[in-house]
Protein backbone atom coordinates (compact mmCIF):
# COMPACT_ATOMS: atom_id res chain seq x y z
CA UNK A 1 0.00 0.00 0.00
CA UNK A 2 2.74 2.28 1.17
CA UNK A 3 4.09 4.03 -2.12
CA UNK A 4 4.63 7.31 0.40
CA UNK A 5 7.26 7.66 3.08
CA UNK A 6 4.59 9.38 4.76
CA UNK A 7 2.38 6.15 4.96
CA UNK A 8 4.70 3.79 4.93
CA UNK A 9 6.01 5.71 8.17
CA UNK A 10 2.00 6.08 9.50
CA UNK A 11 1.36 2.45 9.19
CA UNK A 12 4.82 1.59 11.08
CA UNK A 13 3.52 3.95 13.85
CA UNK A 14 -0.15 2.28 13.97
CA UNK A 15 1.67 -0.80 14.21
CA UNK A 16 3.24 -0.30 17.83
CA UNK A 17 -0.50 0.12 18.92
CA UNK A 18 -1.27 -3.35 21.26
CA UNK A 19 -3.13 -5.89 18.74
CA UNK A 20 -2.92 -3.85 15.83
CA UNK A 21 -0.82 -5.88 12.81
CA UNK A 22 -0.13 -5.11 9.52
CA UNK A 23 -2.77 -5.21 7.57
CA UNK A 24 -5.34 -3.45 10.50
CA UNK A 25 -2.66 -0.78 10.36
CA UNK A 26 -2.83 -0.56 6.63
CA UNK A 27 -6.97 -0.56 6.88
CA UNK A 28 -7.16 2.11 9.67
CA UNK A 29 -4.30 4.59 8.05
CA UNK A 30 -6.18 4.31 4.65
CA UNK A 31 -9.96 4.95 6.42
CA UNK A 32 -8.39 8.16 8.03
CA UNK A 33 -6.40 9.47 5.14
CA UNK A 34 -9.42 9.05 2.97
CA UNK A 35 -12.41 9.18 5.14
CA UNK A 36 -11.77 11.00 8.95
CA UNK A 37 -8.46 13.76 8.63
CA UNK A 38 -10.63 15.14 11.00
CA UNK A 39 -9.72 12.12 13.32
CA UNK A 40 -6.23 11.43 12.42
CA UNK A 41 -5.78 15.69 13.48
CA UNK A 42 -7.55 14.79 16.78
CA UNK A 43 -5.92 11.49 17.52
CA UNK A 44 -2.19 13.38 16.66
CA UNK A 45 -2.98 15.86 19.11
CA UNK A 46 -4.56 13.71 21.51
CA UNK A 47 -1.60 11.86 21.97
CA UNK A 48 0.72 14.56 21.83
CA UNK A 49 -1.30 16.15 25.14
CA UNK A 50 -1.42 12.99 26.61
CA UNK A 51 2.40 12.23 26.29
CA UNK A 52 2.98 15.60 27.59
CA UNK A 53 0.50 16.01 30.25
CA UNK A 54 -0.06 12.38 31.84
CA UNK A 55 1.70 11.56 34.63
CA UNK A 56 1.77 8.98 37.80
CA UNK A 57 0.14 10.03 40.63
CA UNK A 58 2.75 10.42 43.77
CA UNK A 59 1.12 8.53 46.09
CA UNK A 60 -1.06 5.64 44.26
CA UNK A 61 0.54 5.86 40.74
CA UNK A 62 -2.57 5.90 38.87
CA UNK A 63 -2.33 8.02 35.92
CA UNK A 64 -2.84 12.19 36.61
CA UNK A 65 -2.27 15.16 35.26
CA UNK A 66 -1.29 16.38 38.69
CA UNK A 67 1.12 15.90 41.36
CA UNK A 68 -1.22 13.78 43.53
CA UNK A 69 -4.29 12.11 42.36
CA UNK A 70 -8.29 13.41 42.78
CA UNK A 71 -8.98 10.35 44.69
CA UNK A 72 -5.94 10.25 46.67
CA UNK A 73 -6.80 14.19 47.52
CA UNK A 74 -10.34 13.47 48.49
CA UNK A 75 -10.97 13.69 51.92
CA UNK A 76 -13.91 11.55 52.48
CA UNK A 77 -12.19 8.35 51.63
CA UNK A 78 -11.14 6.21 54.23
CA UNK A 79 -7.41 6.17 54.37
CA UNK A 80 -7.22 3.12 56.77
CA UNK A 81 -7.95 0.69 53.46
CA UNK A 82 -5.82 0.47 50.52
CA UNK A 83 -6.63 -1.30 47.89
CA UNK A 84 -4.31 -2.78 45.41
CA UNK A 85 -4.84 -3.36 41.67
CA UNK A 86 -3.36 -3.84 38.27
CA UNK A 87 -4.70 -1.27 36.28
CA UNK A 88 -6.35 1.77 36.07
CA UNK A 89 -8.72 -0.10 34.20
CA UNK A 90 -9.59 -2.11 37.25
CA UNK A 91 -9.53 0.95 39.29
CA UNK A 92 -11.98 2.27 37.19
CA UNK A 93 -14.09 -0.92 37.73
CA UNK A 94 -14.08 -0.59 41.85
CA UNK A 95 -14.88 2.83 41.38
CA UNK A 96 -18.55 1.77 39.76
CA UNK A 97 -19.87 -0.43 41.60
CA UNK A 98 -19.23 2.22 44.74
CA UNK A 99 -18.89 -0.08 47.55
CA UNK A 100 -15.13 1.02 48.50
CA UNK A 101 -14.79 3.99 49.98
CA UNK A 102 -11.07 4.01 50.76
CA UNK A 103 -7.79 4.70 48.73
CA UNK A 104 -6.05 2.87 46.14
CA UNK A 105 -2.26 1.67 44.93
CA UNK A 106 -1.85 1.31 41.25
CA UNK A 107 0.63 -1.20 40.58
CA UNK A 108 0.47 -0.77 36.97
CA UNK A 109 1.30 -4.15 35.55
CA UNK A 110 1.61 -7.80 37.28
CA UNK A 111 4.37 -9.88 37.76
CA UNK A 112 4.96 -11.79 34.51
CA UNK A 113 8.52 -13.66 35.16
CA UNK A 114 7.93 -14.94 31.06
CA UNK A 115 8.34 -11.28 29.91
CA UNK A 116 10.87 -10.85 32.56
CA UNK A 117 8.54 -8.25 34.44
CA UNK A 118 10.07 -9.03 38.17
CA UNK A 119 8.91 -7.40 41.64
CA UNK A 120 11.17 -4.15 41.01
CA UNK A 121 9.04 -3.98 38.00
CA UNK A 122 5.75 -3.03 39.80
CA UNK A 123 6.80 -1.07 41.96
CA UNK A 124 6.31 -3.25 45.67
CA UNK A 125 8.91 -0.86 47.71
CA UNK A 126 6.86 2.05 46.51
CA UNK A 127 3.43 0.24 47.51
CA UNK A 128 5.38 -1.15 50.70
CA UNK A 129 6.44 2.60 51.68
CA UNK A 130 2.77 3.62 50.74
CA UNK A 131 1.29 0.59 53.43
CA UNK A 132 4.03 1.73 56.12
CA UNK A 133 2.19 5.31 56.62
CA UNK A 134 0.91 4.60 59.44
CA UNK A 135 -2.42 5.38 58.65
CA UNK A 136 -3.31 2.64 56.53
CA UNK A 137 -4.42 -0.77 59.00
CA UNK A 138 -5.78 -2.81 56.01
CA UNK A 139 -4.46 -3.78 52.40
CA UNK A 140 -6.93 -5.29 49.75
CA UNK A 141 -5.22 -7.20 47.16
CA UNK A 142 -7.49 -6.31 44.07
CA UNK A 143 -5.43 -7.74 41.30
CA UNK A 144 -6.84 -10.14 38.97
CA UNK A 145 -7.72 -13.45 39.63
CA UNK A 146 -5.47 -15.03 36.43
CA UNK A 147 -2.28 -16.67 37.48
CA UNK A 148 -0.18 -13.74 37.17
CA UNK A 149 -2.26 -11.88 39.09
CA UNK A 150 -2.76 -14.63 41.76
CA UNK A 151 1.31 -14.95 41.31
CA UNK A 152 1.24 -10.73 41.81
CA UNK A 153 -1.03 -11.18 45.16
CA UNK A 154 1.22 -13.77 46.27
CA UNK A 155 4.07 -12.10 46.76
CA UNK A 156 3.03 -8.38 47.40
CA UNK A 157 1.11 -9.96 50.64
CA UNK A 158 3.81 -11.79 51.73
CA UNK A 159 5.80 -8.38 51.53
CA UNK A 160 3.15 -6.80 53.06
CA UNK A 161 1.97 -9.71 56.36
CA UNK A 162 6.18 -9.55 57.06
CA UNK A 163 5.93 -5.44 58.23
CA UNK A 164 2.71 -6.66 59.71
CA UNK A 165 0.07 -5.31 57.79
CA UNK A 166 -3.48 -6.88 57.68
CA UNK A 167 -3.85 -8.26 54.51
CA UNK A 168 -7.31 -9.20 52.84
CA UNK A 169 -7.77 -10.52 48.99
CA UNK A 170 -10.90 -9.76 46.98
CA UNK A 171 -13.15 -13.06 47.76
CA UNK A 172 -13.42 -16.07 45.19
CA UNK A 173 -16.69 -17.58 45.00
CA UNK A 174 -19.85 -17.60 42.12
CA UNK A 175 -20.76 -14.93 40.02
CA UNK A 176 -23.94 -12.93 40.70
CA UNK A 177 -26.30 -14.46 38.59
CA UNK A 178 -24.67 -17.57 37.89
CA UNK A 179 -25.60 -20.89 37.72
CA UNK A 180 -23.61 -23.36 38.95
CA UNK A 181 -24.34 -25.98 36.39
CA UNK A 182 -22.27 -23.72 34.25
CA UNK A 183 -19.92 -21.84 36.81
CA UNK A 184 -16.15 -23.83 36.45
CA UNK A 185 -14.84 -26.11 39.24
CA UNK A 186 -11.98 -24.35 40.65
CA UNK A 187 -14.77 -21.58 41.47
CA UNK A 188 -17.38 -23.75 42.64
CA UNK A 189 -14.57 -25.19 44.85
CA UNK A 190 -13.26 -21.74 46.43
CA UNK A 191 -16.91 -21.03 47.11
CA UNK A 192 -17.35 -24.09 48.75
CA UNK A 193 -13.85 -23.79 51.21
CA UNK A 194 -15.12 -19.70 51.34
CA UNK A 195 -18.81 -20.34 52.89
CA UNK A 196 -20.08 -17.93 55.49
CA UNK B 1 -9.95 4.53 33.23
CA UNK B 2 -10.04 8.08 32.55
CA UNK B 3 -9.40 9.92 35.89
CA UNK B 4 -7.83 12.93 33.75
CA UNK B 5 -9.03 14.63 30.52
CA UNK B 6 -5.77 14.09 28.21
CA UNK B 7 -6.27 10.47 28.79
CA UNK B 8 -10.30 10.49 28.20
CA UNK B 9 -9.52 12.50 25.50
CA UNK B 10 -6.71 10.23 24.10
CA UNK B 11 -9.49 7.21 24.63
CA UNK B 12 -11.89 8.57 22.72
CA UNK B 13 -8.91 9.91 19.67
CA UNK B 14 -8.53 6.38 19.40
CA UNK B 15 -11.78 4.75 19.08
CA UNK B 16 -12.05 6.66 15.97
CA UNK B 17 -9.77 4.11 14.63
CA UNK B 18 -11.66 1.58 12.36
CA UNK B 19 -12.07 -1.57 14.57
CA UNK B 20 -11.56 -0.12 18.19
CA UNK B 21 -14.22 -0.02 20.41
CA UNK B 22 -13.97 1.26 24.17
CA UNK B 23 -12.04 -1.51 25.56
CA UNK B 24 -9.51 -1.79 23.07
CA UNK B 25 -9.22 2.20 23.33
CA UNK B 26 -8.50 1.75 27.04
CA UNK B 27 -6.01 -0.76 26.57
CA UNK B 28 -4.24 1.33 23.47
CA UNK B 29 -4.00 4.14 25.91
CA UNK B 30 -2.76 2.19 28.71
CA UNK B 31 0.06 0.53 26.43
CA UNK B 32 1.05 3.99 25.14
CA UNK B 33 1.07 5.89 28.14
CA UNK B 34 2.88 3.23 30.50
CA UNK B 35 4.45 0.91 28.58
CA UNK B 36 5.77 2.83 25.00
CA UNK B 37 5.67 6.61 25.16
CA UNK B 38 8.34 7.38 22.31
CA UNK B 39 5.70 5.18 20.12
CA UNK B 40 2.94 7.40 21.05
CA UNK B 41 4.99 10.70 19.58
CA UNK B 42 6.35 8.69 17.13
CA UNK B 43 2.29 8.22 16.10
CA UNK B 44 1.61 11.52 16.77
CA UNK B 45 4.20 12.95 14.58
CA UNK B 46 3.35 10.17 11.70
CA UNK B 47 -0.17 11.11 11.61
CA UNK B 48 0.01 14.76 11.65
CA UNK B 49 2.98 14.71 8.73
CA UNK B 50 0.32 12.02 7.20
CA UNK B 51 -2.46 14.69 7.26
CA UNK B 52 -0.57 17.29 5.47
CA UNK B 53 1.80 15.30 2.94
CA UNK B 54 -0.42 12.95 1.54
CA UNK B 55 -2.87 13.68 -1.29
CA UNK B 56 -4.19 12.08 -4.44
CA UNK B 57 -2.40 11.50 -7.66
CA UNK B 58 -3.85 13.92 -10.23
CA UNK B 59 -3.73 11.00 -12.34
CA UNK B 60 -4.83 7.62 -10.77
CA UNK B 61 -6.40 9.25 -7.55
CA UNK B 62 -4.09 6.89 -5.20
CA UNK B 63 -1.98 8.11 -2.04
CA UNK B 64 1.21 10.40 -3.24
CA UNK B 65 3.22 13.24 -1.73
CA UNK B 66 3.40 14.50 -5.35
CA UNK B 67 1.12 15.97 -7.71
CA UNK B 68 1.19 12.73 -9.85
CA UNK B 69 2.29 9.43 -8.20
CA UNK B 70 5.41 7.44 -9.49
CA UNK B 71 3.75 4.54 -11.10
CA UNK B 72 1.51 7.06 -13.35
CA UNK B 73 5.20 9.30 -14.38
CA UNK B 74 7.00 5.78 -15.02
CA UNK B 75 7.81 6.00 -18.92
CA UNK B 76 8.13 2.21 -18.94
CA UNK B 77 4.91 1.45 -18.49
CA UNK B 78 2.19 0.34 -20.79
CA UNK B 79 -0.46 3.26 -21.26
CA UNK B 80 -2.71 1.50 -23.25
CA UNK B 81 -3.73 -1.03 -20.19
CA UNK B 82 -5.77 0.83 -17.30
CA UNK B 83 -6.41 -1.18 -14.30
CA UNK B 84 -9.23 0.04 -12.01
CA UNK B 85 -8.82 -0.95 -8.30
CA UNK B 86 -10.68 -0.04 -5.35
CA UNK B 87 -7.61 0.61 -2.82
CA UNK B 88 -3.86 1.27 -2.66
CA UNK B 89 -4.04 -2.03 -0.90
CA UNK B 90 -5.29 -3.58 -3.98
CA UNK B 91 -3.06 -1.78 -5.95
CA UNK B 92 -0.07 -2.98 -4.34
CA UNK B 93 -1.11 -6.67 -3.93
CA UNK B 94 -1.50 -6.70 -8.42
CA UNK B 95 1.97 -4.73 -7.88
CA UNK B 96 3.02 -7.74 -5.84
CA UNK B 97 2.46 -10.26 -8.95
CA UNK B 98 4.90 -8.18 -11.13
CA UNK B 99 2.29 -9.80 -13.67
CA UNK B 100 0.91 -6.25 -14.78
CA UNK B 101 3.03 -3.23 -16.45
CA UNK B 102 0.07 -0.89 -17.07
CA UNK B 103 -1.20 1.86 -15.35
CA UNK B 104 -4.03 2.12 -12.79
CA UNK B 105 -7.36 4.49 -11.40
CA UNK B 106 -7.72 3.74 -7.61
CA UNK B 107 -11.17 4.46 -7.27
CA UNK B 108 -10.38 4.93 -3.13
CA UNK B 109 -13.79 3.30 -2.24
CA UNK B 110 -16.45 0.84 -3.54
CA UNK B 111 -20.32 1.13 -4.47
CA UNK B 112 -22.16 1.01 -1.38
CA UNK B 113 -26.00 2.40 -1.58
CA UNK B 114 -26.73 1.38 2.29
CA UNK B 115 -23.91 2.99 2.95
CA UNK B 116 -24.79 6.48 0.55
CA UNK B 117 -22.07 5.54 -1.30
CA UNK B 118 -22.92 6.03 -4.82
CA UNK B 119 -20.88 6.73 -7.95
CA UNK B 120 -20.42 10.21 -7.72
CA UNK B 121 -18.68 9.07 -4.29
CA UNK B 122 -15.84 7.18 -6.24
CA UNK B 123 -15.10 9.18 -9.07
CA UNK B 124 -16.64 7.29 -11.48
CA UNK B 125 -16.22 10.88 -14.03
CA UNK B 126 -12.82 11.07 -13.19
CA UNK B 127 -12.32 7.57 -14.21
CA UNK B 128 -14.25 8.20 -17.60
CA UNK B 129 -11.94 11.52 -18.42
CA UNK B 130 -9.10 9.07 -17.59
CA UNK B 131 -9.99 6.49 -19.62
CA UNK B 132 -11.19 8.75 -22.40
CA UNK B 133 -7.15 10.18 -23.13
CA UNK B 134 -7.00 8.57 -26.81
CA UNK B 135 -4.21 6.01 -25.26
CA UNK B 136 -6.04 4.03 -23.08
CA UNK B 137 -7.01 0.49 -25.40
CA UNK B 138 -8.16 -1.11 -22.61
CA UNK B 139 -9.58 -0.72 -18.81
CA UNK B 140 -9.46 -3.95 -16.46
CA UNK B 141 -11.62 -3.83 -13.62
CA UNK B 142 -9.90 -5.79 -10.56
CA UNK B 143 -12.35 -4.66 -8.35
CA UNK B 144 -13.07 -6.85 -5.41
CA UNK B 145 -14.93 -10.28 -6.01
CA UNK B 146 -17.71 -9.46 -3.03
CA UNK B 147 -21.09 -8.14 -3.72
CA UNK B 148 -20.27 -4.14 -3.52
CA UNK B 149 -17.29 -4.89 -5.63
CA UNK B 150 -18.96 -6.87 -8.28
CA UNK B 151 -21.29 -4.18 -8.36
CA UNK B 152 -19.01 -1.39 -8.73
CA UNK B 153 -17.38 -3.43 -11.64
CA UNK B 154 -20.96 -3.90 -13.57
CA UNK B 155 -21.47 0.00 -13.30
CA UNK B 156 -18.03 1.06 -13.93
CA UNK B 157 -18.32 -1.26 -16.90
CA UNK B 158 -21.35 0.01 -18.03
CA UNK B 159 -20.15 3.52 -18.43
CA UNK B 160 -16.96 2.63 -20.11
CA UNK B 161 -18.80 0.68 -22.49
CA UNK B 162 -21.07 3.00 -23.39
CA UNK B 163 -18.15 5.20 -24.40
CA UNK B 164 -16.93 2.37 -26.78
CA UNK B 165 -13.77 1.32 -24.06
CA UNK B 166 -12.81 -2.56 -24.08
CA UNK B 167 -13.41 -3.54 -20.91
CA UNK B 168 -12.33 -6.60 -19.05
CA UNK B 169 -12.83 -8.39 -15.70
CA UNK B 170 -9.80 -10.35 -13.82
CA UNK B 171 -10.40 -14.04 -14.05
CA UNK B 172 -12.69 -15.73 -11.63
CA UNK B 173 -11.54 -19.52 -10.94
CA UNK B 174 -10.24 -21.76 -8.89
CA UNK B 175 -7.43 -20.45 -6.63
CA UNK B 176 -3.85 -22.00 -7.55
CA UNK B 177 -3.06 -24.34 -4.44
CA UNK B 178 -6.53 -25.14 -3.83
CA UNK B 179 -8.19 -28.48 -3.77
CA UNK B 180 -11.66 -28.78 -5.86
CA UNK B 181 -13.18 -30.75 -2.97
CA UNK B 182 -12.43 -27.33 -0.45
CA UNK B 183 -13.77 -24.71 -3.09
CA UNK B 184 -17.21 -23.61 -3.34
CA UNK B 185 -19.82 -24.05 -5.63
CA UNK B 186 -19.99 -20.85 -7.03
CA UNK B 187 -16.14 -20.69 -7.37
CA UNK B 188 -16.11 -23.95 -9.60
CA UNK B 189 -19.17 -23.47 -11.81
CA UNK B 190 -17.21 -19.62 -12.45
CA UNK B 191 -14.37 -22.02 -13.71
CA UNK B 192 -16.09 -24.10 -15.41
CA UNK B 193 -17.93 -21.59 -17.65
CA UNK B 194 -14.80 -19.81 -18.36
CA UNK B 195 -12.82 -22.71 -18.48
CA UNK B 196 -10.20 -22.37 -21.86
Amino acid sequence: MAATQSLELLIQALRRLPGVGAKSAARMAFHLLQHDRDGAQALSRALAQAVEQVRHCARCHTFTEAEVCAVCLDPERDATRLCVVETPADQAALERTGAFRGLYFVLMGRLSPLDGIGPADIGIQALLDRARDGVVQEVILATNFTAEGEATAHVVSEALRRDGLAVTRLARGVPVGSELEFVDLGTIAHALADRR
